[in-house]
């Protein structure tokens, strides 16, 4: 039986902490979707496209993941995809709450579906996209957060 | 003496959270106000006129329960109603913090009002309406968490 | 109809902290009943006779509160004592979780109990009985914590 | 291959709570361990025997699920076993920063086992073996926060 | 050696919270910066120059406070301004979780950079220019909670 | 003027995330008291002398670090020492509340002692003396986490 799992996100962009889960999930698991949410009403920074080519770059080493885009509920993706699995990350430091409320959520939804958390290494814990996105834009160095091709394509929004 | 109470709220829309408390609390008071804020900052789904509508049907049950609108300070509102006790239900997760610092708030602006947080049943305290709206919008049954009339109206939104 | 309440605790001692939830919900029943709890596993430093010693002489001005101790559970004394209200503080800071466990455990026990918290004054909001015992018995000056007379009972404590 | 994980905990005694996250574990791997912890500093009510006892009397119906003592660090004992994972179930309150302080101690302890949480049953998030452990000794009816086989089982000890 | 710290924020506008913190800080540096960031982004009620103003004002009695804007990283400016430490007021309520992302993130950009966090005074902990604005713009009285001449120029803007 | 400050505490025994907050503090005063609390009543594994033992060994290459041991309130001892500083630790999880509680207390007690508080390494964010010697007892190689002299204490106090 193989065993599949997907990890749902924004990923606006693509984070080490991101990448870190990535690598602990496809170790687990024989075939590993990381699943792109279009989430326009969060008004993202990077289109779809370029946030699935951001992805595919950065884990291009590993065989058996996979990216994609979805829209709708994750669980109906899950569906579609004969996956049971969602993978999340739990940093220590603020988003605890929300994850379990969306989990809580998505089981209602889909009772065949399980949520399992996975904690990034400690160092990233308190990596955010959206604090990656602010601090670039005032001018910060971010190499220490996202790979080198993702801080490329920061600098270059930055610029438009 | 009456004993009155005012459940205060946006109620965008209500769900079964909100109709749990609701319970609770008419069990406790003679008298219980709803009190659906305008809230226009916050760029409502419904018009309180909606909003209203849906929860007299739900709660019609009650003989001791009225639905009405306020603007203004929650506090202003109790002193004209004449109510000193104002409800709020504390979800186990997500609401805490952003509760207390509203209720002491509410405190300092008038020592009178005394606010008392009440549980939501257990399996409630995840639901928010911002979530059931969201997942609403992407094609979620949401039979679980509103009450079908309600249902109906979040799914004709959705056709808008 | 006399509605009654029921503030149960260890109170080993009470603190301002205790007495500003006394004084609140006093004004809010008819009638308060200040419970107890034996609570020998807790290895208590006071004696519940002397624990409801210190409790009365800091509530004799209010008509309609008693005090009483309690054994077993608080679901089961609030049955005898025909009330449906359980009244519980909740402190800005560390007792959150722990309070929602033991309130939905009551709840499970008996659904008919309805357990309702409200807030201490904020600057009562870091008070805990524990603290107290331990800066007293390294000399601290409790009197910004506790009454007086709790203070002598605790210097006595003490020297013994 | 297969798939193996390892639900390691005191279960002093097991809960509806433990069973949900056993049942889900064992829906997602191959084969389960139930590895209960001797814990004798934390000075258990039942011995490793007894708890043994009633946890395979819970989950006979399961055909991978196996259930055995074990002494030392969680993350030797995976070792020895040959198993990668770690599951632990994360309540919606009360246990979320000790278990992530556990879970990163474990990682710096031996990088290949990797600790995945999984959500227990939203009415089950408040349950913990100490608190029904105290209000059964108070003479509460805990039939529903345990099996019927470990209820008669913490009746015996208060009888003692 | 003269010891210098920087107290950066939005202060949109300033509050007795904001206030207690600079007083602490105040005495304990020889030189105390107060950073108003321009926070274009957060769209601000008032502007750098009215925000600079106000706090001008309500600081005037200290000799070793200074107020000045800045643009970009905190870190940055502190480099410019040859300071190592940042002071953060760590309210007892709702913002912890993001001052650690923050301060981690700032190490991050750069080591030099200490940020030390100090507590206001207990009564200001549930403080929050956001709330005030929100509660001003309904029309509480915020004496309790602003200087008067803030709560001057808060009730101007409500008038435009 | 020499600025001076405490950082008081069991180290039972002293860790990598101590050590981390005293070289912070360390560089932003003149002086450091590292304050060893007797702390009988908790019970410790080392004697107040082999705690003095090895924090002095870890901490020799400060020329304005000194290690003392202490009885009674932290702020009295500030008092007697001259200082008006005392520093904590804040670790991203599990002691935010009791130190909040402590702090506020502290300055209940002495208003002119001022608590600050610093932020270790973020990978030493989940470290805690008492998960050291739990794992170090069953086992563990705890050289991750503590200097090399001080696992040798704790190695011989398993042979005991």
């Amino acid at each position: 039986m193989t065993r599949k799992a997907i990890y749902p996100g924004t990923f606006d962009p693509i984070t080490f902490g991101h990448l870190d889960v990535i690598e602990r999930a496809a170790a687990l698991y024989d075939k590993l979707f990381i699943a792109v949410a279009k989430s326009e009403d969060k008004n993202p920074l990077f289109t779809v496209a370029e946030r699935i080519e951001m992805i595919s770059e950065a884990v291009k080493k590993y065989d058996n993941v996979e990216v994609e885009s979805f829209e709708g509920l994750v669980v109906d993706y899950a569906v579609r995809k004969q996956v049971k699995v969602v993978i999340r990350g739990l940093r220590m430091i603020s988003d605890f709450e929300y994850e379990f409320q969306m989990a809580l959520t998505n089981r209602k939804l889909n009772s065949d579906i399980e949520t399992v958390f996975m904690m990034p290494k400690d160092s990233y814990s308190y990596l955010s996209s959206r604090l990656i996105k602010e601090v670039s834009r005032l001018g910060a160095d971010i190499s220490k957060f996202v790979p080198s091709h993702v801080e490329r394509k920061l600098r270059g929004k930055k610029d438009e």
